[in-house]
């Protein structure tokens, strides 16, 4: 995932701080001697209501995912009246932890999961790890007491299968990843002595170059050339008898696998890389924290039918019990999937309304196994992540519970749109068996031996959400400034109705962007309120 | 750390075994889809005796560290009857835990440590981590049902200081990481347009390698230039907002700095990478569940003073509440420090002897602080690693108890000989002082500030041991054979008389290594003991 900045934007992005190579310098030291930006809620969102006041501003809040309920929790902290509705039967959204007795609520295949009954054996089909990066989550979990424990995101003594190289046997990640640098430091000593060379080895002490090069791929220091590493391990234990290096591989395998271009980067991402964390028992314990906090409960099985946006108040009709019901109040914070709005009848602008069509659907699918044993711990496997070429894609291994007897892999994640379509048109029997045989290339002999139970899900076939992860225009280009106005637009709200949730913000599919969203809407409401009631008293 | 192993060395290695690329391949399929070695103790290592022997064969096992109590376990699990007698007031050796009271018994030096009374704060003074792919040390957790939680030992988001960079000021190692990976992709992508360019690339697709170098290093990939990449965050939240990345380092510092020829490559190394574990709530765990399965605990306090090897058994000498104590065994596992068996009086062959002098004392240093509060997890700090680039080296964040209040940090990890013996002369308090310093620098205004209570551990100063980390030979040059001859006479023995302990592995320092040692030894005892069976039985 290059950056989408040109060197000449960077150049006049920083000439516009000071312009000079020391200016690059002390914008760096400056910028970096910081800690990072202290996240708004250390402290509240809202200023909390005046005592005084004469009536509680009452909000509405539709949808009960990350965003839904942190905004509620914070009003309510703040002294405003707050009511959510949630469509489904559960509340958390996309937060969605499977365990035993899980109902899963796919249109037209509705499971309940069949795990044993246990605390460690659960699976957590929407998100499942928390960056360290992501302040506002993290914040939270601090708030809340909710115990974390690390997330292991990057294995290197996990498998990858990948029909580019090793004749599709797979191969250790640690294997590729040693001839990966190996190579790639190889060539980078080729172009050291290249006589064309410029930036960005001015002023560079030549053999102090050199070692890095040779350090950093674990090159042959004298013929500066890769002939396989220690790092990937080696043919025999090691410990007391001479040793032998295991053979290294091709780079034309390398260059040419899915896995060298995507999975052994994917570590590398601003918010994949280590350390990450996850909540003992489950991501949902986030979701029980901020509902034990509310003075009421959220709505469930209440389905908004018509949003009516007025000058002073916004009414929002919902059918509940078959019946129809109406609420009547100050504000409206709205996380229902942008691309669902259309079917729910409104008198949002027509810019607003505009806007909100470039809400994408987006699809992600997971499988979770439990197995009856942890055959991968036999391996040298705990916890991280195996990759496949298949569309399943990837294999999680739980990063808890580690030798315990059984434990809960993810059996794929699979991302790619047509991918999720044509399994999302698997039974959910077919599903199970497509990711049991990506497995089983994984891991031989083992995988379909052990699996005892699975479960399904796909985002974009589930009840009332309909989709997972889309977010405004390409959310791969992070620098796309055009996404960056339509998202303004929308958290700028439409007179009292405001939409919310991940899918405006930049990190779609991840619940600190619901955190930021909410964030962003509640600072405006302060905004609102307080020349609300400046009039009021003047 | 580069191999050690010439192209021809391997070739002909590789040639052995084939010699075409063909066979190369088909070695590399096969070795690597078969699993790890398994562990010799999957199952025992020793066949149990007969019980109808007449005679239990003695032994008498010297040192209580994890050599000593393996080989204690195993033989007494065969049917052996051991003794194990122990220097120290303490058992466990180099697997010590110090914790609220536990006495540093130091030389000259005698400390208590006066942490909180709490299970989470601890400090694991020697070996504090598990390496997934040691997996007789895992296995005995396994089988002794000891909970293992991730150990996080390589984390993007902690710091590092080092003059070379930054005017030495602090940086994310996200931020030089992806600097490191950037610069040396724009040298490779500069190699791969070098005309006199050959091996690696011959029958690469150009394009795709292009390709590939550029997502290696998130270069620009019109440019193929590196320019700053996201990996390393961003300046702004990057949740809602129009982004804008970090400006990047130069070349020139990256290559000068240590971080970037140590720290960065150091869990690339076969036995750091990720995943690692540790034992809940300490690693002594594993010592204490050996001694819950001993038939009697180690005699501690039991000071060898001479060791009589003869033809049919060995006589040890101890001292042990002033007196003279005799103990006569069939066999003596001996794991007494090697550089320390000069001063005790013994008849081993001149040959043995002279093996014995070339182990190593070996000298490894560390500091541990008690916290008053986890202050590293306001910066997204969560377990790992930050490098200095003074003596003290690391400075290492608690994988455990994350977001509760207190934490103990590890302040000090100082490997250079010649930093330890400098280190080793400081009184208590300057040593603490001299860790706060570093510490301070990685974390101003917040270091210094939160220390409640300190330990240092200086292993060459420590009584009955005074070394750690010593091997045989250059222990870094894992590629020595004459050092695995030193080594395979040592394990074979002199008569009834083994060494034992990780200084006889390739691994000094790390409990796998004792453990290999004492599964080798054993298994010549094993032969021993069947030939002398058969022998008697005809």
């Amino acid at each position: 995932m290059p950056s989408q900045l040109s060197r000449r934007q960077l150049l006049s992005l920083i000439g516009k701080t000071g312009g000079s190579a020391a200016v690059l310098h002390s914008v760096r030291a400056l910028e970096l001697m910081a800690a990072p930006p202290a996240p708004a809620h250390h402290s509240r969102i809202l200023t909390p209501l005046s005592a005084t006041a004469s009536k509680r501003p009452t909000v509405v809040v539709l949808g009960a995912g990350m965003g839904g309920l942190s905004a509620a929790f914070e009003l309510e902290q703040a002294g405003y009246d707050v009511t959510v509705l949630e469509a489904s039967h559960r509340i958390g959204g996309r937060n969605f932890t499977v365990r035993a007795g899980t109902v899963i609520d796919e249109l037209g295949n509705r499971q309940i999961c069949d795990f044993d009954d246990d605390p460690g054996l659960y699976f957590n089909a929407g998100p499942a790890r928390l960056p360290a990066m992501h302040l506002r989550i993290m914040n939270y979990c601090r708030e809340f007491s909710i115990e974390l424990e690390p997330f292991i995101n990057s294995n290197y003594n996990a498998w990858v299968v990948d029909e580019a190289m090793n004749q599709g046997q797979r191969l250790r990640q640690r294997d590729v990843i040693a001839d990966a640098r190996g190579f790639i430091a190889e060539l980078a000593a080729k172009g050291v002595s290249n006589p064309s060379l410029d930036a960005p080895v001015t002023n560079v002490d030549m053999e102090k170059l050199q070692d890095y090069v040779a350090g950093f791929g674990d090159l042959n220091p004298e013929l500066m050339r890769y002939e396989g590493s220690i790092r990937a391990g080696l043919t025999t234990d090691g410990m007391l008898d001479p040793i032998t290096l295991k053979p290294f591989g091709s780079l034309k395998e390398l260059v040419e696998s899915q896995f060298a271009n995507v999975g052994m980067l994917f570590a590398e991402n601003e918010y994949q890389a280590p350390s990450m964390m996850q909540p003992r028992g489950g991501m949902d314990r986030i979701v029980d924290a901020f509902v034990d906090r509310l003075s009421r409960p959220p709505t469930t099985r209440a389905r908004v039918i018509e949003i009516v946006n007025g000058d002073d108040g916004v009414t929002v009709h919902y059918e509940r019990d078959d019946k129809i019901q109406t609420l009547r109040a100050d504000y409206c914070l709205n996380s229902i999937p942008g691309h669902l709005m259309s079917g729910i009848k409104h008198n949002l602008s027509k810019d607003y309304t505009q806007l909100l069509g470039h809400v994408q659907r987006g699809m992600l699918s997971k499988v979770g196994f439990q197995m009856s044993r942890r055959f991968w711990e036999d391996e040298g496997i705990y916890g991280g992540i195996s990759w496949t070429d298949r569309s399943t894609l990837q294999v999680w291994y739980p990063s808890h519970g580690s030798q315990r007897a059984k434990g809960v892999v993810l059996g794929a994640y699979i991302f790619n749109p047509n991918h999720n379509a044509e399994f999302g048109r698997l039974s959910h029997k077919e599903r199970l068996e497509y990711a049991t045989v990506s497995g089983e290339a994984l891991h031989p002999g083992q995988y379909r031996a052990h699996i005892e139970s699975g479960v399904s899900v796909v985002w974009h076939r589930m009840n009332h959400l309909l989709g997972c992860g889309g977010g405004v225009g390409d959310i791969d280009d992070l620098f796309n400034t055009e996404s960056d106005k339509i998202r303004a637009g929308l958290l700028a709200g439409d007179g009292r109705h405001f939409m919310l949730g991940d899918q405006i913000s930049k990190h779609p599919g991840w619940q600190e962007g619901a955190l930021a969203a909410t964030e962003r809407v509640l600072q405006t409401i302060q905004r609102l309120e307080s020349s609300r009631q400046m009039r009021s008293a003047s």
